[in-house]
């Protein structure tokens, strides 16, 4: 709790006078005003987190928070569970899509076993810190307890400031889970006060008894738990996952370090939420990446004011559509950096 | 015109068997069935393009056919013509808004005099074709003869297949020429049989008349021109511009040669238009970028069957959508060669 605390504490919004200098040459260069539109305001963002008007974004890595769901019992999903630690000891192999797509921008993934139901090897390069194995099954109960929702949050910001002390400048947010569009939907209806079924999609397979009895089973398991929507600790005990929390940390370790952190898919930005709510300062170093397949995606996005610039009809997780922004932000990075003023630019061509 | 029609009967449609393994190769990888969305469809069609199930896309480059515009004298736009001179040299500085993009893929830079206004130095690192000094004022007469629009077109399949002998795998098709959001918006108008109003734009700024004003110069253009809509070379002759041809040149010779070719925004769709008129199967090498701000582009595209991915409000033209969607395709790529399939996941599961 005090490392949880510590963190929100240290959290900062975003520095005016940086954002206003950054606006200001970036009016300057030799364009049309704002036709670069957003490769502009991610420019703006990264320049303004980073105090750097040539900002540098060149240690990238995804960190994946895998674990499992108790919910998954209710056949919610058809895909077998033992996918989530299949798919937990590929990361380091470099095999997952998601890898495949850090490849192209140099990125490192950290996959990390906040809650697989499974042992796993220690030398499997799978970084342990394990809760719990795989949260309850929250139609018969509680997801997890309070100090383990809060143990879980303090992993991420574990592995985020660790490796953001090893040189990580630029952060995106990865899950690997069985399961976990459902807890995901039933945190997101919690705090946006909706139906389950408006944030209810077909995640990677949706069980037989389809979108509508996903939803039922997380009307039910709000009904029995009471989460209080005021209390998004509460919340995601309750009614969330292990891998939400640990990305939950990631957040607000970016944050709080000044990093910039990009956001994937549903779950993700589900966790974005998360952290926002404790502290609402979080919001300032969250990139959007791409829009989900998730119907419950373009709501939390827009609840945090983000807009996804990659459509890609993707639904795949394990942080691919925040490894596949990370080029586009080089490409922010590379504008501000390397474009000429008008200025220089007419110096130039005097002096040809 | 003996070239472009060579060209046009080279152009040969997808190899309906290699599109049938790779979809089957892809759908044999380690992850739901289509949850990498349009990442699949661009492996698919790349892999179909090049008949590579692990294609490379090593060595790109941006073709920037620049060119000025007759119809700049009736104020349609706000920005000094001299801008294209100064634009048109500053690329081979790499300072340009597209250059800092096209940096991040190492991408080449390759700028084309197919019509600009002045005699530019011939050691500028711009290639030399100049068709005639800009077009003839559309709204007094036509654009262009003909001839002129042919060999413009003929221009661009000479720069794009000199290029691609020399080793380049992956075009982006960029222009620069101030005023040319009009002539755009004249073809599509008359190629699409819709009111000019329904496809003119902001531009990269438009005049003090607005762009009610901007579409009636164009509906007299129109009106006074009388371009053959089934005719696409009288058309974009009458009321087009030469890096219009220029570009329609590019798709034509990338498709001839099966080399990918990447569509940009309003101006270079609304080229790829033409070219798909003078042979339809030029859609099979098109890939989409941006959806560009400017209401015609999203038309255009639709009229092609292009859905583009990036959704960033750019309207800088030059090619700097295309040169965005580079590492997309990287991405697209790395996954179809770096990813395993299903089988080759469990058995390295095995053996580990």
């Amino acid at each position: 709790m005090q490392l949880l605390q510590q963190t929100i504490d240290r959290i900062q919004g975003i520095d005016r006078q940086m954002e206003e200098k950054a606006r200001t040459y970036i009016n300057s260069l030799a364009k049309p005003p704002q036709s670069l539109g957003k490769l502009e305001s991610l420019a703006l963002q990264i320049a303004t987190i980073t105090g750097d008007l040539a900002p540098k974004i060149d240690n990238k890595a995804v960190i994946v928070m895998a674990a499992d769901h108790g919910v998954y019992e209710e056949g919610v999903t058809p895909n077998p569970q033992s996918t989530t630690v299949f798919q937990t000891l590929s990361f380091p192999k470099g095999t997952t899509g998601m890898c495949t797509i850090a490849k192209i921008s140099n990125a490192q993934v950290i996959p990390v076993d906040i809650g697989v139901k499974e042992d796993l090897p220690q030398d499997a390069g799978v970084i342990i810190k394990k809760v719990k194995y795989g949260t309850d099954n929250m139609a018969k109960g509680p997801a997890m307890t309070r100090e383990e929702a809060i143990q879980a949050i303090e992993v991420g910001i574990e592995v985020a400031t660790e490796s953001i002390q090893n040189g990580i400048n630029l952060i995106g947010t990865g899950e690997m889970g069985i399961g976990n569009t459902t807890p995901s939907a039933a945190v997101l209806s919690v705090l946006h006060g909706c139906d389950p079924l408006a944030v209810t999609g077909f995640g990677a397979g949706v069980g037989a008894g389809g979108i509508e009895y996903k939803a039922e089973v997380i009307r039910k398991v709000i009904a029995l738990n009471e989460p209080n929507a005021e209390d998004p600790i509460d919340v995601v005990a309750k009614v969330g996952g292990l891998e939400i929390c640990g990305m939950a940390g990631i957040f607000l370790a970016a944050a709080a370090n000044r990093v910039p952190v990009v956001v994937d898919g549903y779950i993700s930005t589900v966790s974005a939420l998360i952290a926002s709510k404790l502290n609402p300062n979080v919001k300032a170093y969250l990139i959007p990446s791409h829009l989900s397949e998730e119907p419950g995606a373009k709501i939390a996005a827009e609840l945090l004011g983000l807009e996804p610039m990659l459509h890609m009809n993707m639904r795949l997780g394990e942080g691919s559509g925040a490894a596949l922004a990370f080029p586009i932000l080089d490409a922010a990075c590379s504008m501000i950096t390397n474009m000429v003023t008008l200025e220089e630019a007419a110096a130039l061509l005097v002096t040809k």
